[in-house]
């Protein structure tokens, strides 16, 4: 199965060969640049500051490229070191990743509250804070909607910071952990040596790299596209009052591309040694599938927050608004990939 | 100002004129329509079957087109008589047409809810029906969004059905009204006898109805085009959850543009002398203009049911949800409206 991939059936394998020590070099750079982040991340005491954000970031970043290369390249790679060190890098990216998810799909609700309730009706200064002073009646009757967006922001906000909170001690006990060191110790192993596999040395990379397109490549093929290319096809919206928890199987093959577009980034990084070309469809596409992403878990956090108990009902009105308003951008982000894909794939000679 | 308005400076009435006869007897046979319908009205008792809807819907038709004429062709009619008869036409019309758009807003609204519960989660029994049997606590809990789907279907169901019952009394007591017969018989003695103004029998009807296309197009080239023509562009939700109760101005402008194809799609049949040719773009423009209107009108009525006291939350979330979804609607309609004006314009010689 692996000699099976090392044939340089592909097409685009013709154009020339790329040596598997490319492939090594690269893996060193990503272990080198996962170091360093490490060191950047345990001096700024990672205590939520910029800087220790940045290096976090730096450190998933190298994580995904080291795993993603990993899969993409395993039969040039020693297969038992490859298969013990993909696990590792996933749960840690993984593990590093949450505590971002969390502040960034707040960031998302609230920006959806505030352009929901108009200019005016939604006052900046309560954004992100919680609700203290609660309106009066004569208030509530008036401003009855207003109260809710509030009180749905307020609900999110405390909802999703703890979960936030939760994930940064995660995090923190993830990095103290000796499954952490060990994973520390690999990569800094892979920093200076890359475990080939036996007779890799003279075989071509291209071919993996181009089996990682095919695969997206088929992938985007079994998108409903036409219909996503369709605007206003309601699609996005069609279990949004399902009393399914997890209403929503149709996102999973977007999100799936989405993972196999970065696979694909970084087998072009690999085959390039190092910063490709700019691909303006590749970008555009993986920032599309990134937004299909959030609006897909920011839809699902305004729908579980609905679920909480002895909430008023101009809360969950908001809430559903809110929910619904989400997965109108998840119709939106894939009515923009299919867009940018079709374009490019027209305009590509 | 009559006078401007006769003159033939537009270039569309040079191609021939149409005199003011073909307008006299254009109202002369919707004044006969009108007549047949309400005999037929008559006959049908009135009772809420199909016959006595199909009686009402042509009595509204008839009464707007000779309304809509008297609008458009005031100059060349009895300026007393017409100014006296169209506040009457439009009274009778509104009053008429207010049973069936409630019918038809709570039929939207629940073909709405089925969609967005999913294939099996809102039974198709209970549509239209009260919800005499809320399951038990074991149910609430497992289906609670269905359960919100069903609970607020009720709560429409109630509050709309209620308000098309109104609508059908008070239907009925206009038709039985001392002002009601005083139309009536202004219709009938129209039937046979249009009263032109003085000197209009040598006008010519295209000016007028050309002033009116003009109307058309000035109020089209006024509406945000370039924003309704870019998909997704999340602006009829933008006051979702405004606290004022009536947040969408921004309806107003389509609404309008809505009576003034109306009115020149009369204007038209005028000048034909009856059916004109299709005119593929005003059809599919109108079907446009009516969805939003219709659309419109429903996210009102669910932001409204929302605002009852003491619903459950997840009645208030599957409004909420049900809200956004027919303010969507009315995005698409505009993207649609935008798209077949456009395509035509370009396609007009």
């Amino acid at each position: 199965m692996a000699q099976q991939h090392l044939e340089p059936t592909h097409p685009t394998a013709a154009a020339g060969s790329v040596p598997a020590d490319a492939l090594a070099g690269y893996l060193r750079a990503q272990a080198t640049e996962f170091l360093r982040a490490l060191r950047l991340h345990r001096e700024t005491g990672a205590n939520g500051t910029e800087g220790s954000g940045d290096a976090a970031r730096a450190l998933r970043r190298a994580a995904r490229r080291i795993s993603g290369s990993l899969h993409t390249f395993q039969p040039l790679l020693d297969s038992d070191w490859a298969e013990s060190m993909r696990p590792e890098l996933a749960w840690l990216s993984g593990t590093l990743a949450l505590e971002h998810a969390y502040a960034s799909r707040l960031e998302r609700l609230l920006q959806a509250l505030h352009r929901l309730s108009g200019p005016a009706a939604f006052p900046a200064q309560s954004r992100g804070a919680r609700v203290t002073d609660p309106p009066g009646p004569a208030a509530a009757d008036r401003g009855h909607l207003t109260v809710g967006a509030a009180k749905a922001g307020a609900l999110l906000d405390r909802q999703l910071t703890l979960a936030r909170t939760r994930a940064h001690s995660t995090a923190l006990q993830a990095l103290g952990s000796s499954r952490f060191h060990a994973v520390a110790d690999k990569v800094a192993v892979l920093a200076s040596d890359v475990p080939l596999a036996a007779g890799a040395d003279a075989a071509d990379c291209r071919p993996l790299a181009a089996a990682a397109e095919d695969r997206l490549t088929d992938a985007v093929a079994a998108l409903p596209l036409v219909t996503a290319g369709s605007p206003y096809n309601a699609e996005a919206l069609v279990h949004g009052l399902s009393p399914d928890p997890a209403p929503h199987p149709q996102d999973a093959p977007w999100h799936q591309v989405r993972l196999l577009l970065r696979l694909h980034r970084y087998a072009r990084e690999v085959v390039a040694g190092g910063e490709p070309p700019v691909d303006v469809r590749t970008l555009a596409a993986g920032e599309a599938l990134d937004r299909h992403r959030d609006a897909s878990e920011a839809a699902a956090a305004a729908a579980q927050a609905a679920r909480t108990p002895r909430i008023a009902p101009a809360t969950a009105y908001a809430l559903g608004v809110l929910h619904a308003d989400q997965r109108h951008e998840v119709e939106a982000a894939r009515y923009a990939f299919q867009h940018c894909w079709r374009k490019e794939a027209v305009g590509t000679p």
